[in-house]
């Protein structure tokens, strides 16, 4: 005690994923029931019959969220939106959650119900209930830490490491919107501070705003998928941009994989939006993240089964792991795919 | 966005206890598998067979533990181990762990590696898997947060409501150790800041220091428990001190209680060390907290099986709600029992 470190390595030597990889490398299952641990969206619990689903993501005040312009009600839906999320990305159903949250004196009991008033939307929209918490005093901002659990059969889940060469990647929704949402409210702030006379002009940004501060987790792919009695082979949710996510799909599942730039789905908001901002709507939907849409692998067999599906794209397939990881433009151009990721450090 | 709230209700006029109660208001179930949702250690889902007992707690730097005196290794332990508490306090056994930590870049590799080293060392001593997490950023200190998730047949579960008028109030080991070891580290830090050459006075304070630092959780009394086919009827741990934890007892068991001062279970360390402070040992038993104990009714017919484990007390019995909450003190004074739990805000 009352000591210090000599040796230093700094955790920006690593990066999140890196520190990741490291401190599971700590980790060794012991009880049966544990059947998948550190490594993918959630980690499964056998429990004779069905299986428990579980995962968790810690949400930090200047970090995550900015209250500025996040009213606390989108925070609370968001904060739960984002754990669900993963639960669907293993093709299972959340049934619970659990919420930690650490506050401090700056915060009213009304500002904290708004909070869990948010919470209990998501909740009552997604059939989930809270079960438990705990709710402490911060030195400085606003920490939410939620687990969710949810259910699944065990032949049902899906995990990141099944996908097969040739399997076609698809991708739920549209991306990079989030990203152009965020764009925009830190210039509306900039602008706001430095004259508060001046309203926030959030014009024409309706679809790109609730993008990024209510983002709706998939639940109807996960059922639609069901009923076209498609599995997909392999699974994770677009938190980080789809770089990132389909990185760790090939990583695990041991494969390449061939992007096509022009099948990216871009709403037209976020197009026009990145236009003003001067950002590429590509690099917004590979690298900008959080627009918790799935990002899935099925087997080219059942294509026509998904063909018709208006919203699920078919990005790219899965090739052989000595081919690499590309994205070709839409110059028909071979670029290779760079990890893009959020930086956490 | 970019308001300001008119009406503001402080937190700090509801207290932790009332804040949950309040925020549990707003909570409804929907999913017949939620058995038991806020109000005890933990939550209770029904997985048909066995049932998923789920547990979370958040430790926030400059509240619950100051890295001054707190190595970072014993911090890991203790993170866990107070979560495993919860779980053994609904009787049931731990299996699973998730673990989401926020830092700053404070914090080297080495310095997480040794947060790390103490979460498994826990997960060792009680064969306990971390099967999950999330890594982040912090703007200022550590803030850690763990979900528990342990196994119980349903019939096996103790609540915190099953207490019966006779039934005899016990705890484990003994008492207010924990408070009077974080004195100990409190004033040695103040010694230690006025003048770093000064070392710091820790001996013949072992085992205080222990019970603050590094808290064992009571897997042993549960077991022996089993062994001795004593069910308990209610049950909780002692976070709070036991004049908060006997309180719950009662509120959700219906009844009034009736405590016997010296029948309190009191270390002659922590008796020695607390006169020092010049503090009354009693009132570090009843409203230190951090003692990790567990604190169970038993019925009467129970006594003669667990009579002669040295490490269990019986400090009371349950009496009828109508007669309250009292305390016999040594000089034979009946005194009413004062909620003096740890104040969140």
């Amino acid at each position: 005690m009352f000591e210090n470190k000599e040796n230093r390595t700094e955790l920006s030597s690593l990066g999140e994923f890196g520190l990741i990889d490291h401190l599971a490398s700590f980790v060794e299952l012991k009880n049966s029931e544990s059947v998948k641990g550190i490594g993918d969206d959630a980690a499964v619990i056998n429990n004779e019959g069905d299986a428990t689903v579980v995962s968790t993501d810690m949400l930090v005040e200047g970090v995550h969220f900015d209250l500025t312009f996040q009213p606390l009600k989108h925070l609370g839906f968001k904060a739960v939106a984002v754990n669900l999320s993963d639960i669907y990305a293993m093709n299972a159903i959340p049934k619970q959650i659990v919420v930690a949250v650490a506050l401090s004196n700056r915060f009213s009991l009304e500002a904290i119900e708004e909070l869990y008033e948010g919470i209990q939307m998501a909740c009552d929209k997604y059939s989930v209930d809270l079960v438990g918490g705990d709710t402490t005093t911060s030195t400085a901002g606003l920490v939410i830490s939620i687990t969710a659990i949810g259910r699944a059969k065990k032949e049902d889940i899906v995990y990141r490491s099944g996908a097969n060469v040739g399997d076609l990647i698809c991708v739920s929704g549209d991306l990079g919107g989030a990203y152009v949402g965020l764009q925009l409210l830190e210039r509306e702030k900039r602008i706001f501070l430095e004259n508060p006379k001046i309203q926030p002009d959030l014009s024409n940004a309706d679809y790109i705003l609730e993008r990024q501060l209510k983002p709706e987790p998939r639940r109807d792919i996960i059922e639609k998928l069901k009923q076209a009695k498609v599995h997909p082979t392999s699974m994770i949710d677009v938190s980080d941009g789809l770089s990132s996510e389909v990185m760790h799909l090939c990583k695990q599942s041991g494969t390449g994989c061939t992007l096509y730039e022009d099948k990216f789905p871009i709403d037209p908001q976020t197009f026009e939006k990145a236009r003003e901002f001067h950002l590429d709507p590509t690099v917004c939907a590979l690298s900008g993240g959080e627009d918790y849409e799935l990002l899935f692998t099925i087997k080219q067999d059942d294509y026509e089964k998904i063909r018709m599906h208006l919203d699920i794209s078919i990005v790219g397939h899965m090739v052989a792991k000595e081919e690499g990881l590309h994205l070709v433009d839409k110059s028909g151009n071979q670029v290779k795919l760079e990890a893009q990721g959020w930086k956490a450090f």
